[in-house]
């Protein structure tokens, strides 16, 4: 929907106005102290205790809040503003209308773009690249000031180099720092607790980074340094990526889910049309996504442990872990909980899609039908215990693997995964999800249970789609199950606890980890 | 259900108590230095530095923990005592019997209100407003001092004017701030990952609120500066509130559900009884929940999603974002994300009731019937692929709809939409969010199927409620479609990055935003 | 799964080395300043503010990083030194083997182990305690230093001492604080917006906890200390706990479990092929536990609101909230919200087992059955209205009690009950809960219905299981509705606001609570 910032920035802000520049023309006959205020919280400490030693009325010169510079008056800006204003800092706004500050926070500043340059030492700058130019004759204002850019772009690759690294190119007596892009003007005006507190900077100079962190941190934010500008361009596609780690496993889902619904279409609506002339396509809508969807499911959840398995096989073959996992894998384990996830959705619309089954016409109507015939025909079925017990082991084993399903989902919520210790989220996902695993696993067994050896299921030779997706799974519970066996398990631990094979003789004292 | 602080504060501080004052003689022979430890980091960092460069033994002179003063020994009054000692405060707690100390953290000291007062530069007033007629006589003492008042009333509007101007006015030499007054003593036992770390705080001082937000950092807190003293009523008022948003969306949805209810209770259960003499009040229970449930829903959803359209055809029509939307579109805005949950919560127990419906007494023995007097009366029914192919598509688009529904309702926990770049949320709730509008609608469509034209469908003349529910629905997927035209999209867009109709021969330099 | 540091260190910190020592050499000239970078924020901030009111060039001197040590380059060290680095902290490891540093984050410096403590006065030691032995012999370098014991154990009791208290009888000359031994390299290196922000550390020194607490300040970390080193052991252990707030009420839910699962078995299956001979034994997937998770829902949610009423009746009786409940009363109290998840999770898995009644085998052919033998023995069945509306405002308050149950979860999800106000959350959890309570003991008396007086209802005389599970809620009701009548609610809610029986006379002025 429509972010909405232009009128709640104006609400939340101060009623009066605060007197700009209090204070400070006693502070500017301290000699040798011709920039006061342009200096962050460490360098402002310094300055304040020299003029405060000469100054016996030290207990009543006030904390005069740091000055610090917005150039752009567009949402972020003012959003910016309000928020430094919040946090304790006298803010100016640097601006060519320095008379059209209606919109601006109140108890801000507006200054044209030279005289709001020279008051602040930390220059924000909330303006769109193509404008940058601007700034091209503020050069000698600029100097050695820190220039934080906020801008993003509107794709990837809109412009030869990032917008920091041209920044810097434009005024290179200044020191940029490229962060803060990743906020929007909603979450600087409603406050970090609605959004990510996280935010990343880079850039040369590790002091003017130094004087970022300290402002981020005022305003509740932790900003953490990425590196050189060089990262610059990285910082800049942040905000514009799509669930980038979702990607793999979206396509995996969506290949395996079109791959098995054209597989059971051939085998059970061509099929029955074909041989016998029916026509059952009616079922595709509820049948046939009711047998792809617990498939994908199974699938997909077995390929979310798949890749734990294999990595500690290699661990295992290799003797170390401190050698790098190769590429695929690598990329495969990180999107694990995406792959549990989109598998739990999957076994959500199953679970749906199963319950719905006697509210559907076709199933009445069969019911009934069935009901009828015995009657007419006068025959009569015998209770089965056996096919009563298959029937209802079945439905419960795969209620309880939905049950603890659910629990997998709910602990991989950040909120959750965040209150736990490692010890307790591994025992989770580890432990509770290879049960999961192997529930889902019985239950589709049981689902089969004695139609594996009849040669009807075989259509066209071909096997039902429930035996295809049993492979993988049995073949990761064995996987796992040999990994458990305590020989192997010792072996692993040990590994996993900087234990490296043939490093016995070395000396491998404080290269070991404390986590194991 | 009761809060229990009394016990863990004692269990969780310190089991030995730190001498007070320790090492504070040396320095208070330091000459024009009276007040040791009544200041803020900052100005404890200048006092510090000054004596230290008049001694040689800089390394070995530790940094003093700061003292604060807390006015107030209930239950928050300890518990705050006891957070500031555990983030490195030195705490004086003022009350009039101080040898009473056995419920206060080990580690804090207790003296008079007079000589805490005057021990410390920053003083927390965790008193009842009822009692603070004893800081009256105290005003010398409190001359400059920073009071906090933290306190909270029992209901809105108890007194004239607010606790915190109240207290200004009875010791006018001190800065009053108010702050911390959502914090609760469990909060603050319990850590600030437990609660809300945003406080906000408001006072006539800029220095007095600079020394309280950094008071609140140190103790994981974020404080937010409101304004001035003026705005205290409003923060007063905040603890008090019973979910302000969830208030018109809650009424809209009662409002609804009442109006359906009765509409459906006429249409079905009196038309029976007046018409055909039968006593079908039995179906108020299951059938007609299961009706008002979902048209309620549905008319939730696509009120959720109308003011925005009614917001981009707003900004279509005054060509420019940077006019304000009229009051009520703006209050409707933001109460969005309510309505959304609750439409969830009615599809929800829609889908339950559905569920239920072959277990339920009156369902089985209609079904038993239809075919014993299918027997008796020796009729045969054909089964009909239309009405498969429509059931069947009914349920499973109402199917994916709910599933997309779910998959709205987690991403605005807020856990997870922190963790979403603004893009990534954007895209869920409005693309997605409209996917779910289209799926719910058309699900409706085909639940009505041919009965639209059908003369027996409108009872006394009146159309059924899933009717009057698609009439919602259907206008706001008509105006989306029409704003997702290209050319009136393409205009939509350049209005959301700043650009105003008529406004090109101005120059908007640097009041263009940086995010679309 | 395995945690998968290693590559994504390397992968994330910078790209140019930074050079050591930078401008160093300048500084070390002013005399009396010979560890220069040694020193905390604070005592830096004085460094600095002594050596530039001896230059006149105080602006162009930047601030230069303080100087931390890493002792350890296994996972956790070097990990922590990433985060150091890109907090902004200049970064030495000390380390046997200064050479390969290959795995070491770029732009850290290696040292030996006594040229590395001796530059710095905070030193993080991330090794094993097994190795602690090492820094025996750093004993002079280490005097006075802050040294951070990261150490956590295997298990619970490993040593006699814990860790941090033999580590400070190794280096007694040291300060040592225990403390971030919760944080993994996992979290370190993905940001405390993935893991829980809060640490706590424990010491004997104030001012070398002090010291800690803003190095986890600016690591975006909030530090609480905790008390003195003899807490270090509980730190200790706290990594190593498997869900200690789950215990109790995970061990009443499979008593409870199996206590009924033996009592149904014997009333049902057992009963059944004793006095009659039939084979019902299938009935245990599905049937009996569909009765046991309803059971043991019903009588956990019971549990869960128990002991606020018991509460509420001992202040009621003591006449004051001041005195502190029995133990077994505050444990339980403590774990009121895992008895009231766990609940909710017995409920979802009885609303499983109650849909898939229909598609069940046994079920199926009971129905077809009894259609059968309706038209065979030419009987026929009345509707009675009596049973619908029985039936469906039994189904009706299930549904309606399990909406509210799921509520109730969703706002005990961390995310959630941070963004409500204590009233929010207690009305929430208080009112919401007891009608849910009400709901579900509704939902299991209508269940009941008649059958509570007919003979046939005792087999065996023992009570079917579900009134057995009444008893408890309902005794919880009732002490609740007691609770709310006008005259005892008046009574506990001044008792809540610090009131005590008998204490008029004593002047409580100042001992009043501002919480309600």
């Amino acid at each position: 929907m429509e972010p909405f910032w232009t009128i709640r920035a104006l609400q939340a802000c101060r009623k009066k106005a605060q007197p700009p520049f209090q204070g400070c023309p006693v502070h500017r006959e301290i000699p040798g102290n011709p920039g006061i205020s342009c200096m962050t919280g460490q360098e402002r400490s310094e300055e304040k205790s020299e003029c405060v030693s000469l100054s016996p009325m030290r207990e009543t010169v006030p904390a005069l809040p740091e000055r610090v510079c917005v150039f752009g008056t567009g949402d972020l800006g003012r959003s910016l503003g309000l928020r430094l204003l919040q946090a304790g800092y006298s803010v100016v706004f640097g601006s060519r209308r320095t008379h059209s500050s209606s919109r601006l926070p109140h108890g801000a500043q507006v200054l044209g773009h030279a005289a709001a340059a020279q008051s602040a030492h930390l220059i924000f700058i909330a303006v769109q690249r193509e404008h940058y130019d601007f700034l091209v004759p503020l050069a000698n204002q600029l100097k050695g000031k820190v220039l934080v850019d906020l801008s993003n772009n509107l794709r990837k690759n809109q412009y030869p180099e990032a917008n920091a690294e041209y920044l810097q190119s434009l005024v290179p007596g200044a020191e940029v720092v490229k962060g803060f892009n990743t906020l929007s003007a909603w979450s600087l005006q409603n406050g970090p607790s609605d959004a990510n507190r996280q935010v990343y900077i880079c850039g040369e100079s590790v002091e003017a980074k130094q004087v970022v962190i300290a402002v981020a941190s005022k305003l509740g934010l932790s900003a953490l340094d990425r590196g050189f500008l060089s990262v610059a361009r990285e910082l800049e596609d942040f905000p514009l990526q799509l669930f980038p780690q979702w990607r793999l496993p979206l396509r995996i889902a969506i290949g395996l889910s079109a791959a098995f619904f054209f597989y059971l279409l051939i085998r059970y609506v061509i099929y029955a049309y074909v041989t016998q002339g029916d026509d059952i396509s009616f079922r595709i809508m509820v049948s046939l996504a009711n047998q792809v969807c617990p498939i994908v499911s199974l699938i997909m959840l077995s390929l979310c442990y798949l890749p734990g398995v294999l990595a500690s096989i290699l661990q295992l073959y290799r003797g170390t872990k401190y050698r790098r996992f190769p590429n695929w894998l690598d990329h495969w384990m990180l999107c694990r909980k995406q792959l549990g996830l989109l598998s739990l959705g999957f076994a959500f619309l199953h679970v749906l899609y199963t319950l719905i089954i006697p509210i559907r016409y076709s199933v009445m109507f069969w019911v009934t039908e069935h009901t009828v015939s015995l009657i007419r025909e006068n025959r009569t079925t015998m209770f089965d215990t056996t096919t009563a017990w298959h029937d209802d082991s079945y439905l419960s084993l795969g209620i309880l693997g939905f049950g603890l399903y659910v629990l997998l989902g709910i602990t991989s919520l950040p909120s959750v995964s965040n209150v736990l210790s490692w010890r307790e989220f591994s025992f989770i996902q580890s432990k509770l999800g290879h049960l999961t695993l192997l529930l889902c696993t019985a239950h589709t067994y049981l689902y089969g249970w004695n139609r594996f050896l009849s040669a009807s299921t075989y259509k066209w030779y071909t096997p039902p789609g429930y035996m295809l997706c049993l492979v993988l799974p049995s073949v990761v519970l064995l996987l796992k199950l040999l990994l458990i066996t305590p020989c192997v398990d010792r072996t692993i631990t040990r590994i996993r606890q900087g234990w490296e094979r043939g490093a016995d003789q070395r000396n491998p004292k404080d290269s070991q980890p404390l986590i194991p």
